[in-house]
């Protein structure tokens, strides 16, 4: 049995690829601009070269694993209609990916969150706990469980949509047309569209001078770079949006009964700014009986916790 | 090994105690007032006295089973809390139960939606499915989840807290203090409260023909009851109704990937005019991607469900 693997992030900007081995240690990386507008047929040259970026003809794996955004079949083969992927209906990563490599290892999948939970259950912040849940903050909002050391994949693969929980049934509407969920609030596409308008009202904010009036650059990170100088309209902002996570985040742990929350992706990188908002609204929204030991934790492994998990997945495989 | 189990269904007005077989057949049964309010050591008897009632001292049993409300220890022991028992903090069901009978058999204890959950599955409208959510539509609303055959727990085993999924962050409370909870909206005592000051605009409604001016009368079967005969307003107050419960139930099944759900409990006896606006309602909710065999069903044990799944969980636990 081999004591390596190559673990893939499918992202809707970059393909990361790299080359790890049962400790969690990266050998070889790669990083391959995913230019998904020109489909399929390139995403998937490129998902290829980047393996063989890493590994010889004659590397010993135990088998690659790719997390992908999108729904992944329950057999692990198949994304199905990933968001920001044109051209994508039904792809068998599994098989496309597979015959490119002239088939020397075997191919698994999953959806991105769920990799990213594994890497973060066997790598990072969330190695000490035998059941979390996982969100990911990035232009949507993913999300995965862990249960007793174990992903929770429900009926069809797909559980764990924490971004399309509604905290408002009248509430503004994310990609997938329902009121108020999550990802309407916190997801970075809806987060900046919120930005803009609520600074309409804010001239002076710091946050025009850091753009220079550019308001296309109106990300969390710039949000945060103004919220941490002290600008009062940009932390409110942040404010809102960890409130609207909070409080979705609490009806998921009154349904799970699991308290440790590990939340990942680029919108966390506004750190405190926004969980700090998140952790009150958390304990207002979990049941008086249930609140011991709940706790938002910030995924430490940054950019490399999907490719890690993607890895694991393939460790797992093998067995 | 006995194939006979007594099942209890402790509810805050009666004790109904079941003999049972594997087959779910009840072959004795009994109930008693519950009288909370003369504290846990009546109780106690009440439960005693109606297990005496259907079993004899020389009676082969595998356990007892007991399906209680409030909290209920992961080992199945102890009921911390209930809602509507003065001067129970944490009793030890198991216990005291056990004693009482001289320990001549094991006592098990579980929240009552877990029972129910448990009863649905093996005897009742759940038994087609290998996963469901349950709802129960009462005084409060409980809820539990069945994945693969089993009771999915959580980590203190208080998962399933369907009642407490939040639809609007600045909701109507119910109990437990946090706004927008589905319990506030479809819970027995909220819902008559709703009808009540929606009413106040509704003079003509046959409502008031049907419970004679007295309000305290206002419950989900006078409502079902005016409703049928084509009264507006009571057909509203349910559609409304259903339509939060629906509401929240889309997030539950976007969060758990689990597409049936099974509803018992009195409010449930107001039947499609709850429960199909809930159906519009849920479709709504559930991400596109996870609607097909989304299904909310009606479960048709009625008020046996309790006592044959407490009876359940006595022949789990003999094995």
């Amino acid at each position: 049995m081999s004591d390596l693997a190559v673990g893939v992030d499918l992202g809707g900007t970059a393909v990361k690829v790299g080359l790890v081995d049962r400790s969690g240690t990266i050998l070889a990386t790669t990083r391959r601009e995913t230019d998904a507008k020109l489909g399929p047929g390139h995403v998937l040259q490129e998902i290829i070269q980047g393996i063989r970026n890493v590994v010889d003809s004659d590397t010993q794996l135990c088998a690659v694993g790719i997390g992908a955004p999108g729904s992944v079949t329950l057999d692990r083969t198949t994304v199905i209609q990933p968001p920001n992927f044109p051209g994508w209906q039904r792809v068998n990563l599994s098989e496309e990916v597979g015959s490119g490599l002239k088939n020397r290892w075997p191919v698994i999948v999953d959806n991105d969150a769920n990799v990213a939970a594994l890497g973060s259950a066997f790598f990072g912040a969330g190695r000490p706990f035998g059941s979390f849940i996982m969100i990911t903050l990035g232009t949507g909002v993913g999300g995965a469980i862990i249960h007793e050391g174990r992903l929770f994949r429900g009926t069809t693969g797909s559980a764990g949509e924490i971004g399309h929980v509604s905290i408002d049934y009248n509430g503004p509407m994310a990609a997938a047309g329902i009121p108020g969920v999550v990802e309407a609030y916190v997801g970075q596409r809806f987060l900046s569209e919120h930005a803009r308008l609520y600074l309409k009202a804010h001239p002076d904010s710091m946050v025009f001078k850091i753009t220079e009036g550019k308001d296309y650059k109106l990300d969390p990170r710039i949000l945060a770079q103004a919220a941490e100088k002290g600008d009062s309209a940009a932390t409110e902002i942040l404010a809102w949006a960890g409130h609207k996570l909070g409080w979705g985040l609490g009806s998921v742990v009154n349904v799970l009964d699991i308290r440790k929350i590990i939340v990942g992706g680029g919108v966390s990188a506004a750190g405190d700014l926004i969980l700090g908002p998140a952790r009150t609204a958390l304990m207002q929204a979990v049941m008086p009986g249930m609140r011991d030991g709940v706790e938002i934790i910030r995924e430490t492994l940054c950019n490399k916790v999907g490719m890690l998990g993607a890895a694991q997945m393939a460790f797992d495989h093998a067995g």
